[in-house]
């Protein structure tokens, strides 16, 4: 249950009642919110005095709800925005690995030369064997301030586990929460206590309930901006990488009031279908979209199959402008 | 390996050509085909002298193979084609099922009227319960014949088993095998001996390898039109009613020469994400789409939830024109 | 909804009863049985005076369910029996295909050396491909019922398609129908004609509760000697070929009264796991045992490599007994 | 590949090759062990007069594997050992949460009682939704340890994230990574440090060659000691809450030298079926079993459905002691 308190009510009087009630509480820059597990379906008789209005729920997609809040979320990018009335669909470029200096400004330099407003570089690379090339780390996230310095992009790059999540914090724009970390919630609760944006990756084994319950720990934590993103599940299909899953993103713009945005470079897994995907994603109307791009894939430390080179993503782009148009969106 | 003969080989030499090699044999139009097992890696001494052309696989798929035929192919449905150089979007609607004259006619009304060019609506269902209502038979099949005839346009129904497979060539343009039969030989062989179009459902638990060999099932037989429908796969996913596989749609525009339909309807199995889908498949750049809709959903016999009314039906349509012309197809 | 009429009751009035409800009908040697759909919840008005028990449900698993049956059914494989009181596991025995006279005539005669008293062969194989080894056909039957007369064993085979339905249901024992082909409303309604137990697989990507639903329209046609057979479903994971799904089982346990068979032949798809899994199998309390046996897997022309070779065969029932009876079974 | 060192290797020159060759490097207790990615095919040459033995991979399944360790590995858990010739299938037992002093002093008496030697129960729990129950924590972690001094069993406990892996390092005897955290470095890398024994849960949707490099993560690291636990993946079917996959314990056994244990508690999530896939887990070979019980399962703070009360354990641990002895195992 979602509870709004009276304007009266002061902070440690609000702590208070959070306590008794086992509730989280934040001030959401209006009044303090209360949340409660989705089973409590009745105002306690003791509150009905100090609320303004009340939500029950048959689960616990509270906050994250449409039920909650009726339209998407507009979240604040910075030099941008997205979700609420904007229409837009941002474009999010970049390669899977932060590699070197030279790899990544060149990268960010034809990114930037496109008019792109947000950029992506893995510095924490989450693979799955340890033998595997494993990201710069800390000298990646260096990396990638210095290109936000001299290109005026916002950063995005993920967070692996919770023993880093503080520097990624501090040195990028907007976190992401991969897709294998999104049920840590070391990671999420750190991410609950800054204000700048979370990009969320649905987890390949997750539903989509599980995928909206990771957010409400951000969300309850008191950090309104968050993002989904949606970027395949795994099925018996192994003739691509994974199989992306529209219907949940149908589902998750019927439900939630969270922005959205896709990643068809990690579903399809070959760089051959990205570009019809990417169009699919576009034309269903969506807050962004998230494709890895390298200077020369072939010599990728990571993930050197999916990555579009250069001249096929700003192909790809201009073949996305008028698909946006087409449903009412601006691709930025 | 598929052989093609010398123009000078006659009709029983060919046969017996086949039979001495375990290979199926049919006439393109052109010359006689034979094929035999994706092992045979070597074109056999003896048939050296007797061959213009060969072409070896790594697997079954061969006749329905991006390498056998370099492009779509094209695929004629009477009154209109797909595939080929046509850059058409074929636009399928109709009920779920036929459930009476009077359903089904102010249907193929409205579909009519909207210049829809094929008409559906299932007469065998085939239901996973025996307590549900399992369609009308022979009697929908006729209902179907006379719309064809009131409002010209082609129609499509499915086949529940191979114990009326004879009957729906009859009476309907285009055979479609469902996603529960399209193992099923006895439909398949059937399908084999007529020329007229094919759409095999991919199956919900079929690998999109099997998808392809079912239609080598019917394109080895001599029947060379063979349309591919994808309708969502079986995930751990049940928010919605299946997965939407797009991922496996880009998989099959790389590695088969087969038409592509998609039945957003089925995948999603809730009017609400339907348009959204259909929007998005057609970003793709497909040969068709095939949309459930019923004059009053409510009281539908099979499938209420997943099916459009009509004013969102044409509210559909018209979106979906210029999402198809951004990609350069034509919605017809 | 199931309603047991009073014995006074004729049959054809008992078939006008039906009709007018819309239900199934069949004598069950004691009284006629009438069905409904499950949405049917109330008995109605004029049927009360006359029936003599009634029983409503939450779904459609209604004959097959445990509300109305409380113990697992027994059901007479003429020779033998399983389910009831019987507490034995019967182990079938045999090669996947029937290939040749000599070959049968090899593999029956070892498993009736071994006691087995069921005897497995397939004739007709439901191949993904046009291009595999099909199986030999009315042939193979023929074959089959030969090493009956010869070797006393009871003979089960799979239906692929409805077209020779009747040729199975003629020569065998016992009738299985296939996971590719238990939706097949063709198969499952001319199994329900007959009195001969129908062995009814699972497909690989059915529901539990659509598993039971193929049994419900064998039960409902009148045919009370269905039994299930669990042979893998198809998951993410490609390391073996299906995954045996034993939590479904302990499900079909809870909620079904009808005999349980497993097949891990299938399910591992390679001989190192069939012995373990099949140990597993047996210490579930299970009514029987499906495993593939070639005389010299190595040549076999279908399902090679999970086949076991005879000496492995008998190696695997010398240390299945001492588990099933570790579990108060029976491994006849 | 695998490199086992000469022993007139001191460890700093081990540490300077293992640099150069970006390999991982520690010592077996017998000598220095270098390990590359499995991508290196060939001794590079300089190496060659520094070993003694090396071994090459198909795949990053190497210091797990079958080819280089060709039984199963004996890990000490203090008390008693697993694997190796052991012959043991250690049974633990514990509630999914401590929850109070009272109730977990309650469960343990009643399990030392049965003469277990291994106690479980959660106090980091990775609930989905931050409005459950997420544990007691470290106050959970000194219960344990109390309860090992009173009752002398040794304890497991789930480490959620990497905020907490120090504490449940000290405090625990057995360190269980869940199945939600089995690809976070920072809990494989805190793990890899230590002596005492990894319990590694598989993901519910990782495939069976990224769960065996999850435990590669540790062996690479230096701790030897690492089981890996099957408890269940995410399937289609919802009838129970996963799918316990026996082909891939199977698999498991004939592909890795490393102790397997099962839960199928968490696999079953109805307390209905786990006696059953207990027996069926331990008629496998196995090398351990996990099973959730609570003093009164039905007011537990989580995983209520699924735990045994006391009288139904004690009553599979009586079944169970037979299952094992006729595969010719010991339950302990």
């Amino acid at each position: 249950m979602i509870l709004h308190l009276n304007n009266s009510i002061s902070e440690s009087e609000a702590q208070k009642i959070a306590a008794e009630n086992q509730a989280f509480c934040f001030n959401n820059g209006k009044q303090f919110v209360l949340i409660t597990s989705s089973s409590l379906k009745e105002v306690p008789e003791g509150l009905k005095s100090k609320i303004t209005e009340s939500w029950v729920f048959q689960n616990d997609n509270q906050l994250a709800s449409r039920e909650y809040i009726k339209h998407t979320r507009e979240v604040d990018f910075g030099t941008f925005k997205i979700g609420g009335n904007t229409k837009n669909t941002v474009l999010i470029g970049g390669p899977c690995s932060v590699e070197s200096e030279s790899q990544i400004r060149e990268s960010a330099s034809f990114m930037a030369g496109l008019g792109l407003k947000l950029f992506r570089g893995g510095c924490y690379k989450p693979r799955t064997s340890p033998y595997s090339f494993q990201g710069l780390g800390l000298e990646g996230l260096q990396l990638l301030a210095k290109m936000r310095e001299e290109f005026g992009m916002q950063v995005i790059t993920e967070v692996r586990d919770a023993t880093h999540v503080e520097e990624v914090i501090e040195y990028t724009d907007i976190i992401q929460v991969g897709a294998k970390a999104m049920y840590d919630q070391g990671i999420l609760r750190a991410c609950a206590k800054t204000q700048k944006p979370i990009l969320i990756k649905r987890g390949f084994g997750t539903t989509l309930q599980e995928f909206v319950q990771s957010a409400e720990f951000v969300l309850s934590g008191g950090n309104p901006n968050v993002v989904l993103c949606e970027r395949g599940i795994r099925t018996f299909e192994t003739g691509t990488r994974f199989t992306l899953d529209l219907c949940g993103v149908a589902w998750l713009k019927k439900h939630t009031n969270l922005p959205v945005i896709l990643d068809p470079s990690h579903a399809m897994g070959y760089a051959y279908g990205v570009a019809d995907l990417a169009r699919a994603c576009t034309a269903m109307g969506i807050d962004g979209l998230l494709i890895e791009s390298h200077p020369n894939p072939k010599v990728a430390l990571s993930d050197a199959s999916q990555q579009l080179n250069h001249s096929e993503f700003e192909a790809l782009l201009t073949s996305l402008k008028p698909v946006a148009n087409a449903v009412g969106y601006n691709m930025i």
